[in-house]
Formats: C-alpha cells, sequence, structure tokens
C-alpha cells in the first residue's frame, strides 16, 4: 500500500518524537512514588489515541494504576481488533549502570535507549501510529480498541476485574500485542505462546536482632547461610527443579514441536558472547531456546541481608530475604505453582529461623494456535513486509492478562513484537532499534487489512 | 581503698557525661565519609588523657586514622602498664532499627544506647577516669602508658607498623584490654582469648548486564543461585565446616579446659529466649560457648545482588555479592586461613560465572595463660570489687592486634572486659549498662596495685 508508505515516510521524525515524548514520563508501577506519574501517562496516552483518530478514548479508575480504553469503530458488521499494551514500565535500578537517564531519551547508532522504549510504550506505540495511518488514509478495514493498562510489570492486579467488568465495551474478534521479540530482523517470528509467572518474597529470620558474630557465630543460625541452603536446594546438579511438584502439571511439548524449535537460528558461540558469559546454564536435555520456551523455570531476582557497605561488618544478621520468581508453561496454574512455592519454603525452614513467604504476583502461561485467523493474518503481514514468512517461537517472558482476556472475551491473542532479545528489557540500558519501531508501524496496518479479508 | 571510692562517688556524673560527649562522635572507621569525625575524636581522646593527669598526650597520624598515645610515668624503675583500647566505632546499618540517635546517647533503665558505647569508648575510658582517680588521690603504683587506635573496626591495618615502628615509646610490663564481656555482673569472668578473624568478600558474576528474567530465564546462570550454592556447600549437615584444609590447624582444646568451660553458668532457655529463636544452631559435638569460644566458625556477614525494592522485579541479576567471615582459633594463622577462603571461592566457581574474591580483613587468634603475673593481678581485682572470683572463658570476638603487641613488645595481654554479651555490639541499639561503667572504673586501679605488688 503505496499511500501508507507515504504517509509514514512524510511523519517519520513526528511518530518518533512523539513517542519520545512519552518514553520522558517516569511511570514506574511498582514504586509509589511514581502514582502521579502513572496518571500523566496515562492522560497522554489518552491524548494520543484521540490525535490519532480514535472517535472517543478514556481513562478509567482502578484500585491501583489507570486503564486508557480508545476505540475507532468505521462499521459494526466489520470485524474489530482490540490491542493491547502497557504503559508502565519496570523499576531502573541499579541506576548507576545506566549509561544516560532512564527517562531522557538518548539515540545513538539507530537505537532509542530509555526504560520503556521496546517494553512496552515503544511497542504500543506503533498501533497508535498504524491508526493514524488508516485513518488518515482513509484505508480502515477492521474497527480498532484499544486497552493499555498500567500495571503489567506488577501483575495486572487490577485488569482481570476490568475486563470482565467491561465485556461489551472491550467486544472484539481478536486481540493484538506487540509486547514480544523477533528473533531477528533476518529471521523474523511470531511468538505462539508466553510463560505464566509466580513471583513470591521469603524473608528468613534468625535472631531477634543483629548479633556480633564474634561473640554469637557458631551458636546461633545465620539467615543468609539458611537461605542460601534453601535457595541452592532447589536445584539439583542437572539443574533440573527439585521443589516437590514443580513439574506436575507441566504440558510436554509434541515431538513436532521440538524439531521445529530446533530449525530456529541460533548461534550458541554469538549467544555467549553478547552475554559475556563462558558457559550457558540450564536443564539438562533441554536445547537453549526450548529452556526458555517450553519449560518452567525457577530465577533468583533478588537477594539481601547484612551489611552491604564499604569495608567490613562483623554481624551476625538477624534477617535474609529473596525475591523469586517461577516462569510457567501450559498446563501449570499460577495460583497453584504460588501455593506450592510458599508452601513449599515455609515447609523446608528449619526450626532454628522463621520463615515467612508472600506472594508479589502472578500470570497464567498461553498458547495459541498458529492455525487461527489471527495467526495468519500476522504471519502474513510479517511476509509482506520483511519478505521472509515469520518463524512461530515460544516467547520466555510472561503477560499475565492472555489468559484472562481469551477467557472474558472468547477470543485468541495473537503476539506480533518487534523486540529483539538484546533490548535489555527489565535490565539498565534498555533500548529499542529505530528501525524496528518504524517496521512495525509499516507492518501492522497489513495485520487489519488481512484479518479483515 | 576508700579514698578511690570518695573521688568517684564525688565525680560519678562528670565521669558519665565526658564518656557521653566522646559518644557524640560519628568515628566510623569503615567510611571514609567520617574522615574528619575521626580526626576529631582521636583530638578529643588526646585531650582527655591530658585532663586525666598525663604527662604527655600525642596524636600520631598513620596511612590510615591516626592513633593516640599518652603516658604518665611515677617512676621507671615500677612497672609499666599499657592500655590498649579504640576510638573508632561500626557501622550503624540498618539504621532504622536504632530506637534512639546512634550517635545521641539516650539513657534508659541504667543503660546508654549509642554506638561504641560499650565497644570501645565506653571501656577505654574507664581507664582514663581510672588514671584519673589515681593521680588525683595521688595513690598511682606503676606507670601507665595509653595506646588508643582508630582502626580495631576495619581490621587495624596501620597499627602494627606503628608499633613495630615504636617499641621503645610502648615499652611495658603487660597490655591491659577492655573491650569485651563478662558472663554477667552476678558471674564475672575474665577471657583468656579471642578468635582470630579472616573477612572476604566474594562477587559472582554471570551475564555482562542485568537481562529478563523470562527471555533468558533457564539460559544463563543466575549468580544468586550461583552464589547460594556456593555458600551452602560450606557447612554439611552437622554445621561442620567442608572447605578442605579449614580445621587443619586447630589447636584442640584440652579436655581439662572443656571441663572447666562446662562449668561456666549457662541457661540455655534463657540464652535462647534473650536472642528470639526457637533452636540454636551450631557444629555437633560442641557446647554452645565452645562453639563460640574454643571452635573456627564461618558466618556471611552480607549478602546482596538483584532487586531489593518494593514489590516485584522481574530480572536475572548480572551479579551477587558476599561477605563472608571466618572467625579462627589457635594455632589458626589468619593469612593462611584468608589465602584458604579465597581461593576455595575462587575454585568452586563453575564455568557459567566468573567470581572475584578479595581480602577485607584479618586477625591472629590469641590465648593468655591463666597463671601470668597479669592475669592473677586481673583475677584479685575482680574479685575485691565483685566478691567473687572470675571465672576464665574463650571469648568468642577478635582483637587482630594482640598478636602483634606480644610479639613485638614480649609482654602478655590481659582481657578486662566489663561488657554483657547482649550490649548489641556490632548491631542496632549498642548499649552499655552505666553500672557496668562504674564497676570498670571502681576496679581497674586495684589492677594496677596488685600488679605492683
Amino acid at each position: 500500500m503505496q499511500e501508507w508508505k507515504d504517509y509514514q515516510q512524510k511523519n517519520k521524525d513526528r511518530f518518533l518524537n512523539e513517542m519520545l515524548e512519552l518514553l520522558r514520563i517516569p511511570s514506574v508501577s511498582a514504586k509509589t512514588e511514581h502514582k502521579a506519574d502513572m496518571l500523566r501517562c496515562a492522560e497522554a496516552v489518552k491524548k494520543s489515541l484521540l490525535d490519532a483518530g480514535c472517535d472517543r478514548a478514556q481513562v478509567y479508575q482502578t484500585s491501583g494504576h489507570p486503564v486508557v480504553f480508545g476505540e475507532k469503530i468505521i462499521d459494526p458488521s466489520k470485524p474489530t481488533v482490540l490491542v493491547y499494551g502497557h504503559y508502565d514500565v519496570q523499576p531502573v535500578e541499579p541506576l548507576e549502570l545506566w549509561h544516560s537517564d532512564p527517562f531522557e531519551p538518548v539515540i545513538k547508532d539507530g537505537k532509542i535507549f530509555a526504560r520503556g522504549s521496546a517494553d512496552d510504550k515503544g511497542q504500543f506505540y506503533m498501533h497508535v501510529k498504524a491508526l493514524e495511518t488508516m485513518v488518515k488514509t482513509n484505508t480502515m478495514s477492521t474497527n480498532i480498541k484499544f486497552i493499555i493498562e498500567g500495571e503489567e510489570e506488577v501483575g495486572s492486579p487490577n485488569l482481570a476485574k476490568f475486563i470482565s467488568e467491561n465485556k461489551e465495551l472491550l467486544k472484539t474478534d481478536v486481540v493484538l500485542i506487540s509486547d514480544s521479540a523477533m528473533l531477528s530482523m533476518e529471521h523474523p517470528s511470531l511468538d505462539v505462546g508466553v510463560r505464566g509467572l509466580s513471583y513470591i518474597e521469603v524473608e528468613v529470620t534468625g535472631p531477634n536482632r543483629d548479633l556480633h558474630s564474634g561473640t554469637y557465630g557458631g551458636a546461633v543460625a545465620n539467615p543468609i547461610t539458611i537461605l542460601a541452603k534453601m535457595i541452592a536446594g532447589c536445584h539439583d546438579e542437572n539443574n533440573h527443579i527439585t521443589i516437590p511438584g514443580f513439574y506436575d502439571d507441566v504440558l510436554e511439548a509434541t515431538k513436532d514441536e521440538r524439531e521445529l524449535m530446533a530449525q530456529a537460528p541460533y548461534n550458541e558461540e554469538a549467544y555467549k558472547k553478547d552475554l559475556g558469559v563462558k558457559a550457558l546454564w540450564g536443564e539438562k536435555g533441554y536445547a537453549t531456546n526450548e529452556r526458555t520456551g517450553i519449560r518452567p523455570t525457577l530465577e533468583l531476582n533478588g537477594i539481601w541481608g547484612g551489611y552491604e557497605g564499604e569495608g567490613s561488618k562483623t554481624v551476625l544478621p538477624s534477617k535474609a530475604t529473596a525475591k523469586i520468581s517461577a516462569r510457567l508453561v501450559p498446563n501449570q496454574s499460577s495460583e497453584k505453582m504460588t501455593e506450592l512455592l510458599l508452601n513449599y519454603f515455609k515447609s523446608i525452614a528449619p526450626d532454628c529461623v522463621t520463615v515467612k513467604a508472600f506472594e508479589h504476583h502472578g500470570g497464567e502461561p498461553y498458547l495459541t494456535p498458529i492455525g487461527s485467523k489471527g495467526y495468519k493474518a500476522a504471519s502474513k503481514a510479517i511476509e509482506t513486509t520483511f519478505g521472509k514468512k515469520p518463524i512461530p517461537v515460544r516467547g520466555g517472558g510472561s503477560i499475565p492478562i492472555c489468559h484472562v482476556l481469551e477467557k472474558e472475551l472468547g477470543v485468541k491473542i495473537i503476539f506480533m513484537g518487534f523486540g529483539l532479545d538484546n533490548d535489555n528489557l527489565h535490565s539498565p540500558n534498555e533500548k529499542y532499534n529505530i528501525e524496528n519501531y518504524y517496521m512495525g508501524i509499516e507492518t501492522i496496518p497489513y495485520f487489519h487489512k488481512f484479518f479483515a479479508e
């Protein structure tokens, strides 16, 4: 469609600058100090939807951060696409590892460095600009709705309620999400699934106060030592998770799927070099992309206890704490797995310490069938702009709301992400390639076109 | 000696207030930001020595924090006692657990709450006030020298050099130290030894940057998990340390000494209640006071890695770090043990991570013979004021300079501490009982009297 290309070419710089403006709002959902920024960001998203051509857009309050809804209805008899995205971002710590201010985007070597550039402001905003392209060129083929939430990075605690209470408002034929990555620009891919999540915190308390490690060392349990033992016992020598029942509900991937996965381009040396490691690590018996795709995992996201300052302090601390999360695969249930983890850590506590464990958030795994109309439209759209049929892959991350969207709205979820694995998501120096941003804006209108056919 | 008692009774309040003034100086040696406070504290100590009656006192610069020396020579033919103490204190973190400002002493229930109250400002200052008592009542029986350093809490890195370069200045017949605890006021005791120390830091690096735990979880080693495994492996199921060679040089305590130790009053229920634990922990086959006295131990003093903030962050961190220290007993060598620990942690690193390990500081263990003139004088002094012969016990803490003092000055070290185990040394809400402070000032002159006899 030459008219799309022409319009986008003409508005290229503005498309970029508008997105950068959104990145400047520090919308960190995990931190209460950013409550006002979250609201400001929601309002900015609403305005961008109206500016792009939505008939209406609205900020809906929730018990947490607000949800932004917008829609452009061309003809109720035409198919509807609901675009899901999120305007909240991950915390930025450790700040000292950033090469530039996380909320003052810097463009270098064709990459936009800023928190949220790829996850997910830069990606959902492609849909806003794709809508504008179609509206302004009078080429819309579907109705389009947007649901852009502000709590994805904290597990979407209020979105399920919003969805179940607004089924009519959100009524659609498919959900389209750009919040994931493709293998590479040379090997475009489409995620056919996301992993689920169970995220907990475990606090081990030994003595009721910090003690002198000389006076009491050897007499009373050190909570760091005990917590380390609890963590260490979670993986055996094959890096298989030892927590009883952990794998019980795993739906094993079929031989066919594993064979298909094995065909995905993968260069172990390049992968290791990019990460700066001499050797990879993971569950024995599975290839790297299987370990990040079809297998559940258990990761330590944080640990702290005792003295972290300069120099030395001979303390035997009172407490040690860890943030621990499991990625889940079909048919594991997040609720069940969270319960399993909480009970496990409490049950293995020796009686020289007290262990408290509580849930942060969770989300169900999700798989989308490659035979669906939505998947086919996405595949054809990618093929049109990239010149190659995309490879179906399993994504390692989690988008907890997928399961709820399918259940409540009765439609399939399509993942059409334009990020790359090395975008430093959730890490210092998050980036999004400008080329990927423009390719997304170019590709999305084709999805609507093919989905309407 | 009624004149001592009378003088001390008359000057009681001033003795206390002067000590509180010293506690108000935040002399944290581990933190460079307190460099000026350290100097200020050294000058205050010097002034207090002159005010108490020293003929001379001087602040000696070192490559680190200064050493304060003072002396009162009554007659070179009389015996000399060198009092060692330290004016530096431990860091105060975690600050939120203090019930009052660590550097604004609060008196409650007969206790002085402040950092350094027991360790060691409040204790070495007893010797300053004991000197004043003897000077003002014209009852000195020995020459007295003071060496009050500013780097004890960071392992006295510059004191050994100062001692070896100033042997004539420090020439003495005995070294007297009040930097330890007694069992209780009802069961006075004298330490006959201190443990040595090897303190290291271990840093585990996995990937070269923080990663998204979904995208990479399962593919690359999590440094927290690896560090936890390294730590967990250090103790077996009997809490015996598994590091090869760790116990090789341990001089086992004799049957006699163990029998004597078993007679020390100990109430396990009261001990557990004070610490708020349901069960104790430690090396199988040894009693609690043996585990903190005659056995070497390995403690985790701090650990950190990944996200420690509010809420959750799904990060697979690049690094995890731990501060680890071993308490040593005769005849373990600190240098050798530090080397052993550094090599051990580097050697067990799997090739999916990089491990760096470096030394913080160390110190040799020390044992003093109970048959020495100094020990007998201390024992008789305690018996005079407490009305009970003190029990000889092995202290769990470390005073790294003891070994150097004996080697360089050729004399024995006597530990006459007036603290209590529950003084919260190195912890929030450090305290020193006013009664103990006064008992120390009352007892010390008797040490000089009996040592001169």
